[in-house]
């Protein structure tokens, strides 16, 4: 009877090495996948480890171009960022990646998926939700949440031990005290020292930002970034004319000039899906820079009622992303609510980078669309069609209820 | 028959001293009040002027505690932000100075309340529905409301004109080419050459804060904030252990040192009330690093639910802040809501300050009450009552609908 | 010089008479427009009165099937209902009534709609907002706001003086004691003797409905109603077996055999845009049977999260109709966002007709599309690939956060 | 060494009483807790039954009042109502039985609790939710989530076949298609025949109501409900002026009076928390008259804009409820929230009932408070301090958005 196959998300590293030998020894058949989201990362060497622990073939699936154009950019569109805060540069990756196993899975007929995920994290829920969505019945195997393997390996010792044991090669340099993931969006650190939030994550831990202190330069640059129906479509170098017309480009552009200004640094403590908080500390570059372009063309953009809706579906959908939903109907369909809103959004947004951060400085709407911006309307010079006495009984009718509170219940308290 | 005494929200600048003489001209007695919330501006000479315009008496109301006290800390403990970004230094000082305008109305028995704010704009709304809200009878005069005012007074030159007609003191320095508003919390800037909101606004137009690159220092400090019930209640100087204990002292040192750092400055385009779009940019200096230590600390102490709930009504506390209904049904229930909350927040904050930006670095709860992060819980290294094996139905459980969506509807769409 | 053209929203009622006559007083030239939404109503003998007193012209535009079609199935198929039981009767005909007036305002190339709507009501605010989104130059007359009108039409007495004075004929039958306004979707009735919400309304009132107990047929009857993407396509009358296919068609059928059985009488106190609370009594026998069918589908076809979404722009959706901006921004972008989601509720609906009210008694889904109703799953005697085991782990890991509030913050109250 | 002591929630029935053996099996010590909601029960020979089957103890705890007071009030105070239908007669039961078995548990030192829910429920999740909150180092035996069970256990033949081999008395009478809970509140049938959603419910399976056509009386009849801060404090049967003042009597005496009615019967299909649509038939005779006079009353009551806020906390705490997190921090926070809006909502409902059916029909606030319904303001006949003119205004300044947007985007859309 032939083994029954299983796709091992492939990092390369002790634990996904360990668990490709584990699943050996359980009598699986393993097709290792590594998905290139954009990690840095000696994919061939990867690829003759993996060989040489016994895997039957090793996949690894550039989808750097599909991860900024199917998933950051709709990411950018939609405004996402979970907490007020973080960009969901894993979140986002988690689905992506999964499309890669479950298409190895069908090729190569494998009813098994196995990741290396921990039991306590998000990335576990996504991969696994995604995997559901696109392969309802396959199967998964996360040997961290298996009570053998748990047992079996304690701690980073017993992985080490089992390495060498079994003629897994182990990297010399030594771990750092914290865990990454790295991809095209950003970097993430968290757990080790960084596991007490009171302490300062070391200065040591950034990999793709400089220090806005010590290694930015010390001078401000400008950048110009198009967009039409909210999704990025140019970016234009202010120091050099330089333009950069496709995704890939764009996010690697302003990944470099974001990191070489140290820009997209955060520290946060985060609500995970799973019921607890941890802390995380990420660099985003090019993503920082985005949003906060995106942000201000969709405000300069959108009529203020819609404008407050799409937020609303915003906030949803970065929850949903956050938690592995991205593959659901409650995505799918306020994606599409949010895209709907987002036609209006175009048109071109000024931004200065500065050591640590940068600043939107000036915006237009696209020459070809109309602008809810009047300039007229808004002057003090002019009229612009406004009529200011309206005002007074606008502000007369707002007031009925104000005052009926009065009436009914007294005094409004003037202190507190 | 004795003329009706008008209470007028008297600046010391050309409008509100023609409109202070054209007061007097339509023969009302006027008692100017100017209220002290932190603007520069000289007081005593304001007051001279108005009185040898014709001005009955001269109130300045030092209201600057109250402002910090009732109207900055609790946006603070709210998390009030507008459209994302704007902290709501006007809006929240509009209700602040209408409790010192209605006491001087009801103090002198007026019946009328007087402002120079334009019909175009927020102030307006929230100096009238304050007013109404706090004495509902009161009737307002609105010169840039009028339909004859507006006839005589076309543009600057008229009323430049009809102040030296009538012996009014023009200020020798020229007006800037913006228009602008100062307290506690900030200055803001708009009007003029900021209409074009494709222009960069000059360098030359921040008063609060210095220019990151060029004169704010080149190195990093620190600052402790503590919080209790999500109110600030003490800030300490790293660099020198200098400890802020009152409202007042805490917020003033904040805006020193923030805007030695040239921290705090935005320039955005907001939907204003009456519906249209206006170009603003603002410096927050305190503001902008009290927000981030607050913000930081309410996800780390707020069970993640409870912290979404509170984030809702947050969005709909700031948009009735802006919008001029502090003293409403809505406010006061909303504050009160968000005050439950709150409860839970109490610890510190370290925030680093950087040229141009200040960073949350480290976050801990206060020593005599619980808090939800938990660090044994989270760890990599031990279990702390978390079951990995349990993460399993959990995702199961949570994958029946998006199976079920495949089931019916066929497979998710995998790219967008 | 000609005179300038007055589009009047005209009723053949005494207020609109004699606001006809006091625009020509005025020297208006007049054009009568009546939109027939469903009122019962003797248009020519109104045409006839119209011309009589001077109007250049009177148009009557059916309105009907637009009406249906174009506002009431869209409203169904949102699921509108403001403040959880209006159904907006009133609400949906004035921008279709707009419609019709402005047509009229263009095609007679005049710049000014008057209408007979109060100042203290909703219906001002549909008209205009309609008006100025239809024609964003027209002038708007309201009578009833006018200063010098108000003055000379104090009370009815003085209407009915004027109207006799100019030959103005006064209906014979004595007006009820409260105003009501009638259309295919529904009656409505207020003021008066409704103005004491404490009062019971006169059983006499109700025009559509007969009396449940003594002119309601004393057996059950069933209707099965079917949707396609959450518009009603067709009504089957299961006594009869007579099928109903046209919007027009289907709501006059279910008008009349609601109506015979009492169904959709409603008495609330509402909140109106302009800050007041009003009672009103309705009368909605079609709309209530449609909307508890639609609701039954709804609630059967959509994910459940997609309907959390869905619901929540339902209510935003609500209060825009309701408060006049049907057309707006934001009702257009809701709208589609709500079409969006209604594109999988297609199925039918069996419907319980009882004297005074309707239940829904079976419902399934269009035999071409997928139903997410799934009778393994839900069984309990199959597993229908559900895994019991599963449901643990989704149990513990929700309880995580539970858990950590006690462990953070003591033990929860378990009385209140 | 002693047994290990579980505690069991015991109902008499097949499924626990073969359940209470399985454990003794097991070699558990098992204490069965019988809770009194309002069930029709004959708790005395239950008690037997368990003894007889070898519970080591039997406990009846009557919790009638506490779930009244305690549960179903609060419910009818917040306004809670699942997917706007199902008034949560099950979900409201549950935290208030889980109370009553941590109690046994803690009492007797058990550290184990076990329940005869399904794996496909809700009620797993409320039962162990609210057990894992008041207890959080209680063990779960979930019998039906048991693989070994489950495997025993696949049909009711099993249980009938082990209960009669194990000499456990089974009911003489056939069990019923479906199944039911019953309380004071409500009872639910689901599954067996219910389970095709198309089939219509048989009329024999209502126990609570009877039949509005043939059996309800053919007249109508009111009761008028005081409310205190949205609390039921007092009904009044106007057919003889009776009046009732316990939650326990009220609840009762509705129960009664709408049973005998035949009001509160819904056949709906709704979505469970675990990921099903099932359909559930419901009679909720004195729920559904308790909600209708609330939900009258509040819109009365509240403010127009709190009164949205509230909703919006209202639809969220029916989930929490619905979904088994009574006991949560998110439904601590938000219940304390509504209570908040509460405070204003007090005054008298008189309900109209008839067969099938009730119908608000007046209403008044109470006579100490204030009530932002103005008779003077709203009337058609006086001013009460409204300035029509003002409305004007109003509208124009409103329509500034709705015009902008035909002047950057072009005409609205007017059919569709």
């Amino acid at each position: 009877m032939a083994a029954d196959k299983v796709i091992l998300a492939y990092s390369g590293g002790l634990d996904t090495s360990c668990i490709l030998k584990w699943l050996l020894e359980q009598q699986y058949e393993v097709i290792c996948v590594m998905a290139d989201v954009g990690q840095k990362e000696d994919f061939e060497a990867a690829r003759q480890k993996a060989l040489k622990i016994g895997a039957q073939q090793v996949v690894v699936a550039d989808v750097k171009e599909s991860f900024v154009q199917h998933y950051i950019w709709p990411a950018i569109q939609m405004g996402l960022v979970y907490e007020e805060r973080y960009l969901l540069g894993t979140s986002l990756a988690r689905p992506c990646i999964s499309v890669a196993l479950v298409e190895a899975a069908k090729q190569h007929g494998a009813k098994y998926l196995a990741h290396g995920a921990t039991g306590k994290g998000n990335d576990q829920v996504r991969f696994e939700l995604s995997a559901y969505a696109l392969q309802p019945d396959l199967k998964i195997i996360a040997p961290w949440r298996d009570v053998e393997f748990c047992r079996r390996f304690q701690g980073r010792q017993d992985l080490i031990a089992y390495a060498q044991a079994h003629g897994i090669e182990v990297t010399a340099k030594p771990a750092t005290p914290w865990s990454t993931d790295a991809n095209m969006l950003h970097i993430s650190y968290e757990s080790g020292v960084l596991e007490d939030p009171n302490i300062v994550a070391p200065s040591s831990l950034y990999e793709l930002t400089l220090d806005p202190l010590t290694q930015a330069p010390q001078r401000a640059t400008r950048v110009c970034i198009h967009f039409e129906h909210g999704l990025p479509t140019s970016v234009e170098d202010a120091a050099n004319k330089r333009v950069y017309n496709t995704p890939l480009e764009m996010l690697t552009f302003l990944n470099e000039l974001g990191g070489s200004y140290g820009i997209g640094r955060i520290d946060i403590v985060e609500n995970r899906y799973v019921g607890l908080k941890s802390r995380g500390v990420y660099e985003t570059p090019g993503g920082t820079i985005l949003r906060a372009a995106h942000q201000d063309l969709e405000v300069f953009s959108l009529d203020r009622e819609v404008l407050r809706t799409k937020q609303l579906l915003r906030d949803r959908m970065s929850d949903y992303v956050y938690n592995g939903f991205w593959f659901s109907p409650e995505a799918l369909y306020v994606r599409r609510c949010i895209e709907l809103a987002e036609q209006q959004v175009s048109g071109q947004v000024t931004i200065e980078l500065l050591p640590g951060y940068c600043r939107v400085i000036a915006r237009k709407a696209a020459d070809a669309v109309g602008s809810l911006y009047n300039k007229q309307l808004v002057s003090m010079d002019e009229h612009g069609g406004y009529v200011p006495q309206d005002a007074g009984g606008f502000i007369a009718i707002n007031a009925v209820r104000i005052r009926e509170h009065v009436r009914a219940f007294g005094p409004y308290p003037t202190y507190k």
